[in-house]
């Protein structure tokens, strides 16, 4: 049985998302933040060396890393149909699109969010370098280019719910407990929309009553 | 034919790489940095909205993202055989550890050594902050880690050169040109070694030769 380590209000929701999606059986192991700090418990800590959430179990594999976990997931765990139903294949119109989002979510909008927080917070917006301003501000060009994209589409690749979209939405929605960056999603209304409509998924829905009840239904916009 | 679209010193290496060791045939369009700022310039910033490198054009598709554009590659432009050459098959035994390593690099470890240049530089190394100081030392787990799972190992992913290899290497040597962090890599022998053993492969070595030809065959240690 696979086991999933879900460290409270975290990305490794992902996963959990994954399995109710697709209907593959899980153990869950919910493990809660330090109520002060928001930091992960020892215990969490302990169950990998680079100290990050997803973590999953299965059998003596012990993996961590959302990309990494979601392909395991895919190819150890789903059928091929359960696996189709879930991505794009390589003849599709909509491939080097998906491959994009997928590969984009974690590789660059993640560390941009995290690097803009940080210049904030320690310059408080005043950034007289320009290459870390350049950087800074890349987390805006990601926004941008998703409003753009999301323009008449219901999902990030295309015309189908897949794992682009799971991997995107936890930086652009639950994230925000941590990161409200940006500070409004107001210039963002293709975003807000995709927002709530891939929330109010079943799976998505039974996710959260499951991982982290405590939180309600709906992500924070 | 196959467009990689190079800027100098770059991520974009690694396409030129894959398509090297593979023998894919590539058309190379060449991009040189602004030499007082480092920066990309006009041009390249222009080819995609993230304005990241790399980029690739294939007939109508353009494709930015090292991920998603080594995946694109491998699956649409290598054969069966030559996609086999170079990744883990979810039934080898090191197949978990080939993912892990695989999304680590950019989705943690790149995302890390940012993060902990812009933290030194913006306090100097006098971090107050208890969350931001986890963050900023995060790196120093990945190269432990790294350190580790060298030990008697040639390549990250096992017994042989993978893609997890050919994503590795820009964060840990060519990067050091741009962000020498850590200052000295005299802790992690394996690291260096590795470094060495990757920087002479003869795919490697015509990658340097032929994108960046003024800087040598040998990242920067």
């Amino acid at each position: 049985m696979l086991v999933i380590h879900h460290l409270g209000i975290s990305v490794s929701e992902r996963v959990v998302w994954l399995c109710e999606e697709l209907g593959i059986p899980y153990e869950l192991k919910i493990y809660q933040r330090d109520p002060k700090t928001n930091l992960a418990p020892a215990e969490y800590k302990a169950l990998h060396p680079f100290q990050t959430s997803p973590v999953i179990d299965d059998g003596d594999v012990r993996l961590s890393e959302s990309g990494a976990v979601i392909e395991y997931i895919l190819n150890k765990h789903a059928s091929e149909q359960q696996r189709q139903s879930i991505t794009v294949s390589k003849d599709d119109k909509d491939y080097a699109d998906y491959l994009y989002w997928e590969h984009f979510t974690d590789a660059s909008l993640h560390g941009s969010m995290m690097l803009n927080s940080t210049v904030m917070r320690l310059t408080g917006g005043q950034i007289e370098h320009e290459t870390l301003k350049n950087l800074a501000n890349r987390l805006y060009l990601g926004y941008e280019m998703l409003e753009k994209r999301l323009k008449n589409r219901k999902f990030v690749a295309g015309e189908k719910f897949t794992i682009a979209d799971l991997l995107l939405f936890f930086p652009i929605s639950t994230m925000r407990n941590f990161i409200p960056i940006p500070k409004s999603l107001d210039n963002y209304p293709n975003v807000k929309d995709y927002i709530q409509r891939l929330g109010d998924r079943d799976a998505y829905k039974r996710t959260v009553q499951k991982a982290d009840p405590q939180r309600g239904f709906v992500s924070k916009l």
